[in-house]
């Protein structure tokens, strides 16, 4: 790991593609990497963009990303693809429209699949996105589609959370709604050159009178923009800041980043225990031999769970009826 | 606890209502009284209903309730209400609407709002539903809005899964797509008098075509009905029934039970897991006063979450820099 971490603080961009691959496949020694790095955190701003699928967020994106680039930023982007075939696929050939950028050393773009490991997608894109900010990306964007917890957990532990429609969304966000409105700083009506942009956008201010906001202080702005045609793409970017400076102001920033760190404490906790429970004490092979005794009528879900977390050496402070039994058998 | 069991034996109902009451408030006895409902499990038919806001599944489970009591059979629903104001406030509406239902003595309707205790909003919803099965209801039906995750798991743990959609909901589908071809079994075209029926059945039919699915054995037929005129809901049970034929004859059903089972004890488990660390051993009290180290860049997530493993005897298999000097403070 020492040559690892040396190559990434002089700035070797191979160095964090491979500390990218080591977070993603969580091999021994990922954790210590983002230990050793945590102190570079702080200063980046992060952007989550979200939204249903043909949305336009991927060429939102990359147009936000030229912006950037011509302030003088430094822009990483992880795109997270569920591990569907069909959304994952529609996303990655998005990514390799994306390439072109790539030629650029102040962009960083990459694509995370997977799915299913111990402490889930969210944790490791998160943890992705510390170690691209610890690297000196200035912006670092969360672009995923607003599907389930996951992806949702995702960009709503960004700075800014910028949600994209389209006048055809009527019925996402209808199915969207509320989750849509608690994660929501900035909304961008996306082809809004298109009919129903204009009902779109009084349906938003319409929900949005309603939606009693954790953040009272913050009305989310609605953006017009025409992603192909770069259109609104500075209102978009005005509109950013303007989310960025309210945060700094209000407190916002120092709540949200102590609230993420909480967060990533929990995750952490909760990644080490599962692997201790179930791996490392023999949770699993446990619960296989268990199963074919709730099968006969022999345990249940609420025996079977007294056993496992007796193993781990906690009291689970219940008595279940046939204890005994089983402690005897 | 004793008392209140003997009366739920009985088949009293206001023990029932008073044992679903405990399930939800997690009131202690509650994890027994489940262990020792659990013998009279397996007999009853779960079936999930699950669609974007507005397809109409209140009306489609109302009539197929209906239905249920003509063949009679006893029938148990649970609805779950996002916390939402948005959505929770619509679903409760509905439920008034079938409050009529409630006089017949073999249907019982409950709704759950309920959010962020231990265990979540599914495992309660699922430990619900064991205890109405082991009340003796022949029909189990879970009804939820498809918009998180977590009412995905509560449907999908189902027997049969019934995806409601209408023909406004082709944005739903492309949204949802991933997540309901997964667990959709049965498909409903509700409203289908209305115009772009034909175009959504089109649409679902060329999707279901791509997509590989855990059971190939299984087709997912779709169904049209008119809910609200009574239209289709012969075929809708038909469909529910031939499903329920292929889990029995083809070992999925065991299959569904099994993994049913496995999933019950690692949620139990999580949840006893997790109180012991943040109550139990102090863990909540040791992230507060830990943030702000953190913040001043004192400690990491990394090494806080050591610190709180380290508090409940695991070893974390890590050795983080400066680990010697927070031992030694």
């Amino acid at each position: 790991m020492a040559g690892l971490l040396e190559r990434f603080v002089r700035g070797d961009r191979r160095a964090l593609a491979r500390a990218l691959t080591w977070i993603e496949d969580q091999q021994p020694g990922f954790e210590q990497l983002l230990h050793a790095t945590h102190a570079g955190l702080g200063r980046a701003f992060r952007v989550g963009v979200t939204g249903p699928p043909g949305a336009g967020k991927s060429t939102l994106t990359e147009k936000f990303v030229l912006l950037c680039r011509r302030r003088d930023q430094k822009v990483a982007v992880l795109a997270v693809d569920p591990s569907s075939p069909f959304t994952g696929g529609a996303l990655l050939g998005d990514r390799i429209r994306m390439q072109d950028l790539t030629l650029d050393d102040g962009v960083f773009i990459r694509s995370m699949a997977s799915r299913g490991r111990l402490g889930g997608l969210a944790t490791t894109s998160l943890e992705a996105a510390d170690l691209l900010e610890a690297f000196g990306f200035d912006v670092v964007v969360h672009e995923t589609v607003g599907v389930g917890q996951t992806e949702r957990d995702i960009v709503s532990a960004a700075d800014t959370t910028v949600v994209v429609l389209v006048p055809e969304s009527g019925d996402a966000v209808q199915t969207m709604k509320a989750g849509l409105m608690e994660i929501a700083d900035v909304f961008v009506v996306n082809k809004a050159d298109r009919p129903g942009a204009e009902n779109l956008e009084r349906a938003l201010t319409a929900t949005l009178g309603l939606k009693p906001r954790a953040d009272r202080e913050w009305n989310p702005p609605i953006v017009r923009t025409v992603a192909v045609e770069g259109e609104g793409i500075e209102e978009l970017a005005a509109a950013i800041d303007a989310h960025r400076t309210h945060c700094h102001k209000s407190g916002v920033l120092i709540a949200k980043q102590r609230a993420r760190s909480a967060e990533r404490v929990r995750d952490l906790v909760a990644r080490r225990v599962d692997a201790h429970v179930w791996q490392e004490s023999g949770g699993e092979k446990m619960l296989e031999r268990a199963l074919d005794r709730i099968r006969d009528g022999d345990a249940t879900p609420y025996s079977v769970a007294d056993e496992i977390v007796a193993a781990i050496g906690f009291d689970s402070g219940l008595v279940l009826p046939g204890k005994e039994q089983r402690e005897g058998a």
